[in-house]
């Protein structure tokens, strides 16, 4: 009945390359050491341990959250995605041995969960709010779906199977099933994926069931807390749960604006956009439309980070987006593109492909060190690392990428992202081809009425010309090709079609050329890269007066190993020219951009904190480094919106 | 023994005698009902309740916070303060009820607390890192001292003076004495007091006791939480305490940062100030200079206000004064008065009554509204209301005034301040007359060999015009009159004497001019009052690029109802002339400021967060109201600093 996925596409990129190289060559081989517990100074995962206690194999406690067990699962769906790149035996090896001891940790019943197994074991879903046991099994059929694409094996996907078959046997309406959903979205998406390549209805309609349910009156969070006796899992925390942070306010198709933890919402708003194409439920399509503008236009920061508060690791409200207290979790950002890939899967417009891009060229490169071993979970626009230690309300954000998190969620999702990358570039209907990404690639379509493979080159970040050669396998196929105008390029960009300057229709943010392609033709899309010096509209109170720099999808930042500190002290010259450079030797290779700007005058002061202003200010040769790569030199301050001043007058 | 105070100051000042009157007339009043519960709507106080019953004169429990007597004591000792300006029947009848039972509530042996007596009869002592015995103690000192003052009448004086030797008995290094501290301080300050009332000497000495016993190694609150079995008394909380935060973390003559809890810390500072006076101990008049410097200089807000954080109501560290999440508790600009005044009997020096005045005209008259019932607890520099609602960093700022807290603190405390206000417009020494303060008001002195009274009229913060009548008891007394030279004149000060211009010696921030004094000599003290626009020192990372303005005392800010919002979208214009204009009707008649500025135009931006730079500003007629009266007109945003442009070119 499965499938394997039918079009395979494989990434040739200079820039991607690089980083799906490390993620293959560090950062798995890395993060199975710290899964194994053997990273020296880093917090323990217990990951594995808890599988080797739960399958019998061990004695022991379990160790770490009660959703530890992801972090497993998300390496495995990693591995995946390498093994579908290319072989690796260690890697694969290591996979074989997770999954041996997944699948002895799993009960007769299908239930798998090594924290209610060992710790807990009459306790299962008696607090979903807290628990996270189907956010869990999400990130295991996510894995298992992947694991089975990659090799064609099915013990781990039969796993899934068992479980999900058995959480379709205990929840949904029908007298006598739990009538709930989890604190923790993901089970959404994950039984989609599921029924995809099983063909099983029953996971789409259990998908389904989770979302319809969520939100309904009464609540069932509340309901749950109090057959529990009104406790948490939490220590300490003796509060009735918050609707909101788990998005169970109102039902789905009634929620306009995005609310609480971020991971959740965007987990959930992309499992509503699988549901809605695969049910074409237009209220569903509708709210998630709603939910997106409210999200990318009023509640998102110019990296595509997304959360502005560490309280609750959650959304705010429109147009609150500090810059040096800011959450901006790198699982949010992993989130946003999740949900992005599956707007576009509804409907290709650019500006879910245009987030989508922000997103990952920014917040999610940048959370990982240039080494693989480091990474942010807090991805902040600001950072002066005294206050980080000293100001308590700073204490979430780190001035530098640190080796694990004893809550390690965001490593794992960078790797299965990037491993994933190639899903993200292309959609195609029946007869359209939609680039949405511009990255080196090989892929082949069914398109027209027959195969056709396309060959992207590309140069981004650095340049963006950006060339395909077009395979159909019968020639004079028609179909329209159509290419995303990013909207960093200020709609400057050139298409030709073997050598000549065609004309194209835009159509919702995306250039479509449509014809009968032969054999061998080549489309050249010549994208202008210009230095954007950027404003944010002046809701947003924390970039009044400032503005920032961005070339090609990347956000830019200036970083005090550049610049000296405070990084406050500069300001942008209006109107100064900012010149691209390329630096090969500097973090790996990137494109600086320098220009001129002011440096306030400290020299004069006494030791007075306050005096009549005199804007002392001297010139300053400033120069910005992408923000994917700050914080790769030690510790120092870093912003990516500065003030913009005129020239002094003389 | 005890001495009333020799020298009666009265104040007659059109600014001051408004507040003062709101004090007597609605304040305390006002307080008197929110002590016995009786303010619907807002939080219960327990106070009154608390005695009664540790009286046994009612059942019940006890309420509120582990220190709620405190808010009895201000109070009373603002009634003291009260009476000993003008006889008031009810305040008296209050005052007495209170007193009595206060009596009723004292233990045999002097102990008096009602928490303990009521809750906890076995815990004394055994938990002074939380549970502010001494505190409670210490206000009922400066309370039952207050009294006595105004009244001569000693009851509650007895009842502090049996405590204070009971509280001698039970502390100090000798053998099977407690050898600790409280938590809280205050006590340090209070046995000061009553030492110069009683003069009783072993009440300095114990005063003395607790500063030097502070912060020695091993640490107390350390081994008194090992003791305690690890618990604190507020739930939830198993942390070890943190000597920082109680400024127990190095002997005091060490401390060389002020740290942790801004009221704790300032209190102490105050203390040791007295202390370092009445035992001429230079090392102690050493460290406070010390922590003065780094308190005024690095950590004080441009309102007077202290205090970066709410975690834990403390002191971050230097330069660290972020204005929209800052704590600037109002407490702590009233220990910053305490410490100044202090510092000025140690020796006058300007910059200590220049700090005591930025912080009395701005965060702690602003603390309280226009009606005397409402007031803040947190003073911030820049809000914007639905960030304090939706943003959970920004919980601890309320944008209008309350009517009561939970812990109440501070609206007693302003009344006591505002109350006591005369004793902080002099000092005096054998040979000179120092005024600290320009408030109108008639004192008498011992100085130049015998009694001098001084008529000072002022009409500030309106105007700069200051002028004395002096009469010495016998005519020809040779003194000297030191009047301080305000920051805020831009050094524009012109004394004349009977008319005719004199020079006068500059000497630490004071004008002083000595002569023999005739009966009925003027002394017409002319001070500047131009606009001044400040800008911070280019550490103070909140502040790049903008300015705040100031008129004499008074800090100005930028509100929602004179200017709309986003206030964040509005600019200085640099080189803009600033007209102060009296308006009479304005928030009880206030010379607000007039200038020209720009406002970032928001009518042209489409839905879009993001867009290249334009920089499109207006032209706007800006407007700024004092600091001290913002929040009185609704909800709204408000700015202390705005930034400033220079106009576009043409």
């Amino acid at each position: 009945m499965a499938q394997v996925r039918s079009s395979k596409i494989t990434i040739q990129d200079d820039y991607w390359t690089t980083y799906r190289k490390l993620v293959r060559e560090t950062v798995l081989p890395y993060q199975w050491e710290a899964l194994n517990d053997r990273v020296p100074g880093a917090e323990p995962s217990y990951a594995i341990n808890n599988f080797n206690v739960a399958a019998g194999l061990k004695e022991g406690e379990f160790g770490g959250f009660v959703f530890q067990d992801t972090d497993l699962y998300k390496w495995l769906e990693g591995v995946a995605y390498a093994l579908i790149e290319a072989p690796d035996a260690s890697l694969e090896r290591w996979a074989e041995e997770a999954i041996d001891l997944i699948a002895l940790a799993q009960r007769p019943d299908g239930y798998l969960n090594t924290y209610f197994t060992v710790k807990e074991p009459e306790g299962r879903w008696t607090n979903l709010t807290d628990c996270h046991e189907l956010y869990c099994a999400g990130h295991l059929i996510e894995a298992g779906v992947a694991y089975y694409e990659a090799t064609g094996r099915r013990k781990l996907l039969d796993v899934c199977c068992r479980f999900a078959d058995y959480i379709d046997r205990t929840f949904g309406v029908e007298e006598g099933k739990l009538r709930g959903y989890d604190g923790h979205q993901e089970i959404e998406l994950a039984l989609v994926k599921l029924y995809r390549v099983t063909e099983n209805e029953a996971y789409l309609r259990l998908s389904r069931y989770f979302l319809d349910e969520r939100g309904r009156s009464p609540n069932f969070f509340a309901e749950e807390w109090e057959r529990r006796g009104r406790v948490s899992h939490w220590p300490g925390n003796h509060a009735r749960p918050n609707p909101e942070y788990h998005q169970a306010h109102l039902p789905v198709r009634e929620q306009r604006v995005a609310t609480g933890h971020a991971v959740r919402a965007v987990y959930m708003y992309a499992a509503m956009a699988d549901v809605a194409r695969e049910t074409e439920d237009a209220s569903l399509a509708s709210a998630c439309r709603t939910l997106w503008a409210n999200m990318t236009r009023k509640q998102m920061y110019v990296t595509g980070a997304i959360g502005s508060t560490h309280h609750g690791e959650a959304f705010t409200f429109d147009y609150d987006l500090p810059n040096d207290t800011a959450y901006a979790e790198t699982c949010a950002s992993i989130g946003l593109v999740f949900f992005a890939s599956r707007m576009l899967r509804l409907e290709a417009r650019g500006e879910y492909a245009d987030a989508m891009e922000r997103a990952l060229y920014n917040t999610i490169v940048g959370s990982m060190a240039l080494d693989g071993k480091h990474y942010f979970y807090v991805n902040p626009l600001e950072v002066w690392p005294e206050a980080c230690e000293r100001n308590p309300g700073k204490r979430h954000v780190k001035p530098v990428r640190q080796p694990w998190f004893g809550c390690s969620c965001c490593p794992p999702n960078v790797a299965r992202l990037l491993g994933s990358l190639d899903r993200y570039i292309y959609t195609s209907t029946e007869d359209t081809v939609y680039v949405h990404l511009f990255i080196g690639s090989e892929a082949s379509f069914e398109v027209g009425g027959g195969r056709v493979t396309l060959r992207q080159t590309a140069s981004l970040p650095r340049s963006g010309d950006v060339r395909f050669v077009v395979s159909p396998e019968a020639p004079g196929r028609r179909f329209a090709l159509a290419l995303r105008v990013p909207s960093w390029c200020g709609r400057d960009a050139a298409l030709r079609v073997n050598g000549s300057a065609v004309a194209y229709e835009a159509r919702d943010g995306y250039a479509v050329v449509e014809r009968a392609w032969q054999d061998g033709d080549t489309v050249e899309w010549t994208l202008a890269t210009p230095v954007l010096l950027l404003e944010a509209r002046p809701d947003v109170r924390a970039n009044a007066g400032k503005a920032a720099l961005q070339r090609g999808p990347l956000v830019y930042c200036f970083e005090e190993a550049d610049n000296g500190a405070p990084v406050s002290a500069l300001s942008i010259r209006e109107g100064a020219v900012w010149t691209p450079r390329y630096d090969p030797d500097l973090l790996g290779g990137v494109v600086v951009l320098e220009g001129d700007g002011f440096r306030d005058a400290a020299e004069d002061w006494d030791d007075e904190p306050y005096r009549p202003f005199r804007r002392a200010v001297r010139p300053a040769a400033l120069r910005a480094v992408p923000y994917a790569v700050w914080g790769n030199r030690g510790v120092g301050e870093m912003a990516v919106w500065l003030r913009v001043a005129a020239s002094p007058r003389a």
